[in-house]
């Protein structure tokens, strides 16, 4: 049988390797971390990820969705904190709709583990690539003894991350489009612990938001009652991550703009120095695939910051179209991977896009008075015509629809959004013709 | 005295050299290949350049601009060639406006010869950069035997083009934001001869152009009485590239797009498969500068595709920032730096996207009836209203308004002349104090 060999363990590597084993391939995983069923270590990256419809289709086809939103936690709205302490909850959607808190560690684990039961997946911890002959399907690693393994396959999958050594060997090839692009605004995760019963010290069915413009926290809440925070602030800057240099100076920053946090956060002082900054990268690059030989696939291919909560759900959407290439086009690899690149290339630059976007709104927007009239206007919209309207939220998130399409519907819906100013229907939208003609000009 | 390494001894490498001597520092200059002046090689990538009023400025500081327009040939107007052999000439400009063509490796030598007269510049041939450590300000070269030169100096300024060795090491540093981009298009060079008498069989003193849409040929004049042709055609397609892959294939595609071209090419066939396909790169990154001890400038900072003929002028216009910032800041090289890549990176971002922008109006836009009118609009308005209106192209080339200006004032242009579309003055714009008025509304 063909041999596959997947650079990277993480949750498309892993994943991926399922869908393979599943077909009969041979497939070798080689992941550079330790194996993490038997070292307490990080898995990478953000701590807990917020699993939506195009993850858990993903993880249906592998039977596992069940499983896995039995151990998240649903989160049904926002819950926007005040600089002042004030809560105001805005739900996803009107049918209950959720995003769901899953540990990155524990899917990455439970789907390692789901991989291993297959015999025909042989996964290889503490194997870091450090060459890759495309063209003859050779990827060369060393080992944590230093050793030199050197593994020959019918063609490799690099799921390597943004960093990816994978994509490094396609970068220096001719006519190879590449970009990194990096956010002013690093992240530093910081924790709200159970409270001495354990219980949740906030309502632990919502994504929390503390908005401030260029500079905000989040927290998603975990089973064991705690809470994943995140402070998203410029590298440098007042106020800035280079600024906040002594105890005194963290204690005075949360006391001033994350005031109802703080009292939560008995550790924050230790876990801010304890803690690494994190940078936030766009990664864009073409073609994704070589001939028959190599694809990449994840953050490999397009790394995403974070502001969309789809990063996961981007890369496993990924491991479907692949999936779903091999069925139609398998033998011919060479196909199988151009059809994937087609397919995925323009969602992955779509849902980039939309990460920045989301993020330059929040900083830039959030106290804009006409930006919140859309966005008041928008839902409005959701909620009255919800049989013909959709948010680029909605369609993100809560649907298959595929990213760039959402994207364009974001686009059409300015243009919707924009007639029923210009026509003065703002209060005016519950149940009037006019709002709905103007909707349905715009969407067929 | 203060010694600097300069990585690349091409165009801006070379003058930046006689710049830096002038201050008294002492410089060692590294070149990966052989000395032109003893070898007969090509100085690289295309054979002659358009060298207009910022590149002239650069070399005035030096002496050596009225030596390099007395080898040059003035241009003063672009010459369409159509299909069926039609000429039609556009001066440049009212006022005997002329780019000049120059030959890249005569340019380059002369700027050599001139470092090389220098006591305090050492020209070291045959060194290619394999390493840097920045903060040491330490290089790694191998010469021709193979053998490994360290070299340390107080800073190190990269002049080492679009697949610089000095941005290589920059580019793993933390959050350095990198992009190269290729056209689809890529280029092949060519050539009509002189007649048998010596004399040039088109008129020399224009940019001679075959406009085709997203292919096209253009011709630069050199002094020996021949014309550099180059053939921008897409990579893959029809026509492409990849479909001329044999001498009637050649022939056909001559015969049919540019026939008034080919008698004139009688090494037609046997050039074209003997001259390589060129790939033409947009590179953008940023930041350009390390402390005090890494500046990169040129291609290696800004690598830009030719559509604007600004290339070499831009990179020259970095030379002449970076010694200014000297000037001023010296000894605080950290501020010499500084200074240099804010005043530079978005004037460098321009251009490159002016010449994108180029490429896509000559691909996309070359029998746009729109299009053709709103360029006729503004040569009016050059024409009747030259005090007051300038035309983004004059701007870029004809004046040293920073590009960043000359590209926002090309926005306020499209205002200027969509109100007068929209107002209807097309056919009425000389003397008409309403269309003057339109003019100064935009442009205080």
């Amino acid at each position: 049988m063909e041999k596959i060999t997947i650079v990277g363990g993480g949750l498309s590597g892993s994943l991926m390797a399922i869908y393979l084993a599943k077909r009969g391939f041979t497939v070798d995983v080689f992941e550079r971390r330790p194996d993490m069923r038997t070292n307490r270590i990080s898995a990478g990256k953000s701590i807990n990820l917020a699993l939506s419809i195009r993850g858990i289709e993903a993880l249906k086809k592998v039977g596992l969705d069940d499983e896995v939103l039995s151990d998240a936690i649903p989160m049904y709205g926002r819950m926007m904190h005040s600089r002042t302490g004030e809560l105001n909850y805005q739900p996803y959607g009107t049918n209950n709709q959720a995003i769901n808190s899953v540990s990155r560690g524990r899917l990455n684990l439970r789907l390692l583990e789901l991989a291993d039961a297959y015999d025909n997946i042989n996964l290889h911890f503490n194997h870091k690539c450090k060459d890759v002959d495309i063209d003859k399907a050779i990827a060369v690693f060393e080992n944590e003894k230093g050793e030199s393994i050197t593994h020959k396959a019918d063609r490799i999958i690099g799921t390597d991350g943004a960093f990816a050594a994978t994509r490094g060997r396609l970068q220096i090839t001719d006519r190879f489009d590449y970009s990194q692009s990096y956010l002013y605004v690093g992240y530093k995760e910081l924790i709200i612990p159970p409270d001495a019963l354990g219980n949740f010290m906030m309502d632990k069915n919502c994504l929390h938001i503390w908005p401030r413009g260029a500079y905000m926290m989040i927290a998603l809440p975990n089973p064991a009652g705690d809470f994943t925070l995140t402070l998203f602030l410029a590298h440098q800057g007042k106020p800035g991550f280079d600024q906040l240099n002594s105890k005194e100076a963290v204690l005075d920053f949360f006391k001033s703009e994350f005031a109802d946090a703080l009292p939560l956060m008995p550790t924050l002082q230790e876990d801010f120095f304890k803690n690494p900054i994190g940078a936030l990268v766009t990664v864009k690059c073409y073609p994704w695939v070589k001939a028959d030989k190599l694809a990449l696939m994840g953050d490999a291919a397009h790394a995403v910051v974070p502001f969309f909560g789809q990063g996961m759900n981007c890369s496993f959407e990924d491991c479907v179209v692949l999936d779903e290439c091999i069925e139609k086009y398998y033998p011919n690899w060479t196909e199988v991977f151009s059809h994937y690149q087609e397919l995925r290339k323009p969602n992955a630059d779509a849902i980039a896009d939309l990460a920045i976007q989301n993020f330059t709104e929040m900083a830039e927007k959030v106290g804009d008075v006409d930006f919140l009239l859309r966005k008041h206007i928008e839902h409005d919209l959701c909620e009255h015509f919800s049989d013909i309207f959709k948010s680029q939220y909605e369609l993100v998130t809560f649907s298959t629809v595929p990213y760039a399409e959402a994207k364009a519907r974001g686009a059409v819906n300015d243009k919707i959004i924009d007639e029923i100013i210009a026509k003065d229907l703002i209060d005016n939208i519950k149940g009037n013709d006019h709002v709905k003609s103007i909707i349905q000009k715009y969407i067929n």
